[in-house]
């Protein structure tokens, strides 16, 4: 009886709080409506790649080539090195470290969502994945290594022979620097981040923010955050100068590195950077192309003085912090890939 | 009609084929009954570890920390730089790399099925693997860190602090570094590959081994390498020294590293080192504790004449290198870690 009697009274509680919810969806929410006219959730497909069908081939090579060191002059670095899946994409380094202990000029941008990007690298200077792929591999500060050498690498170990002719069929020469960055892409393409909490909502379930995490967006919209970081990927869009309204320090924008400018040889291009996506901005740090700063908080303040000309308080930092936190999405699920070993005829590693 | 009369033909060859395999299972085999005396197949099960109970809790969070390059100084070493699991268990290098791209004494040893070796490192300086965990991680050529470096990353991340209590209930202080040794330890524990086609001959399936294998494993026996390298881990058990007939050249077996002599200050243990297990032998190129050797069969023809003061033919090379081959075992199957993110009160990564 007594169990009868709380089955009743949960059901209802449960019919009341249903209709809660179905009349919070209905309602109208001003604030979903902005956030709907400026940003779009993050589908669970793959996205299209340009010239690259993703097939289930491709993935699985491109991921053991994605975890291959043997990519590296050194046999150490792999392209999860610098772009790390279990860190949000990257290193958590200022900038990333290659062979021989050298420092790269930039912070490693993550490599989560970086398909949905308008071009790669901070300066865009790479179209798509497929060509990102190919420079650090043959960047002397990063794998130093050369499309020869891997090559002779991949064309030594039988394996990778059967798996590049399975993931470019009917072409006569499979194993190729061509598909070895078109197979890393396909992979990448499946590394999105979906049903993070900003997707939830945008998708209609109001709950799914906070209400300081609420607040954080209608300030982000409010103050101009949306006007660079906006669209599906919440940023890397477009190029945008960094200072536009007051250069941040010699620190943080070092003067030597002029961003797009050594890509177009343009004077307005001059610390001009893609803006980058904010999925995943709480998983990144440090931050910047310089990675100088290393709290999001004080990255939200730059942002505010630097492009937006407003003194962000402490509780709107806190609040547009709280909001960037509603970015993070459901990490990749990968299984780490078994590689082929290598046989005495596989070029030695190279650690000079 | 012809469906049936298909059904009936497949069962009447499986039936005959279940009959020819039991009945090759069940004819004398003294090849199969000596292997049986010298070695144990490798049982699926994880194996019982001393004092650290092998629990789910600890194997999630050891995984963590196995591929956290946070416990390095740099942030960039983890335990998986140097026991690559898509590579066997190495790296792949002559001698591994470390903190400032220094180059450590000894060739990386596989962290696969090392939970069965009688005690850790090619000196057998740990007792186990929980001890042996604590050495890379302080080792200055290594990933330079400490413990207290170690403790301050970890206790600065809420999410391992859930995970450590999690794996070490009703402890006081879960956060230690003996914990994180303990942790990684249980996830190394489950690092054992087995069914690999020598355990399936010896659990008698006779045709795991080719004619060429057979022929390599009589060898093994015949001329000695099982002294060394029997058991459960063909090999890892006892220690012997490098050259006990003729000593290899220098550049083999460098005058400067006397091996367990270090550990054991006695003059019978110069150049005494741990025999190696040989499962997985075929990945872990390049060989001995040196890391001189890139070829298989070369190192089988130094062993044959340094240890066995037996000069191999080609042929009798060739068949103990195929019988090594069919030491390969399963490899790990295993689901990259999501780990989480740094704070700003997280030390950053010390790259001097």
């Amino acid at each position: 009886m007594t169990h009868t009697l709380k089955a009743l009274a949960v059901g209802t509680v449960s019919a009341i709080g249903a209709l809660l919810v179905a009349g919070s969806a209905l309602a109208a929410d001003p604030l979903m409506d902005r956030a709907r006219d400026l940003f779009k959730p993050l589908p669970a497909s793959i996205p299209v790649v340009k010239d690259n069908a993703v097939t289930r081939e491709k993935i699985d090579l491109g991921k053991m080539l994605f975890f291959e060191p043997r990519l590296s002059a050194s046999g150490i670095f792999s392209c999860n090195s610098c772009h790390n899946l279990g860190l949000g994409g990257v290193d958590g380094l200022e900038t990333s470290v290659g062979h021989g202990w050298q420092k790269g000029p930039r912070n490693s941008p993550t490599v989560l969502n970086a398909v949905l990007n308008v071009a790669q690298f901070w300066d865009g200077r790479a179209e798509d994945l497929k060509a990102q792929a190919k420079g650090p591999i043959q960047a002397g500060v990063e794998m130093n290594s050369t499309p020869d050498r891997v090559m002779a690498v991949l064309t030594s170990i039988p394996t990778y022979k059967t798996k590049f002719a399975d993931a470019f069929p009917n072409e006569k020469n499979p194993v190729s620097f061509d598909n070895v960055a078109k197979a890393i892409e396909a992979f990448e393409a499946t590394l999105t981040t979906p049903a993070a909490p900003f997707d939830q909502f945008l998708e209609g379930k109001a709950d799914a923010l906070n209400d300081q995490q609420k607040a954080g967006l209608a300030l982000f919209m409010d103050k101009g955050c949306s006007a660079c970081h906006n669209g599906v990927n919440i940023g890397g869009q477009d190029y945008f100068p960094f200072g536009v309204i007051e250069k941040p320090g010699a620190d943080i924008l070092p003067p030597g590195d002029k961003g797009r400018f050594a890509v177009t040889k343009t004077a307005d291009d001059e610390y001009v950077f893609r803006s980058p996506t904010l999925r995943n901005v709480a998983l990144t740090a440090p931050y910047f192309h310089s990675g100088k700063v290393w709290d999001l908080r004080q990255a939200v303040a730059v942002m505010g003085s630097s492009q937006l000309g407003a003194k962000l308080n402490e509780t709107e930092i806190d609040q547009i912090t709280a909001f960037l936190h509603s970015l993070t999405g459901q990490q990749p699920r990968v299984e780490y890939p078994i590689l082929p070993a290598s046989l005495p005829t596989t070029p030695q590693p190279m650690l000079r």
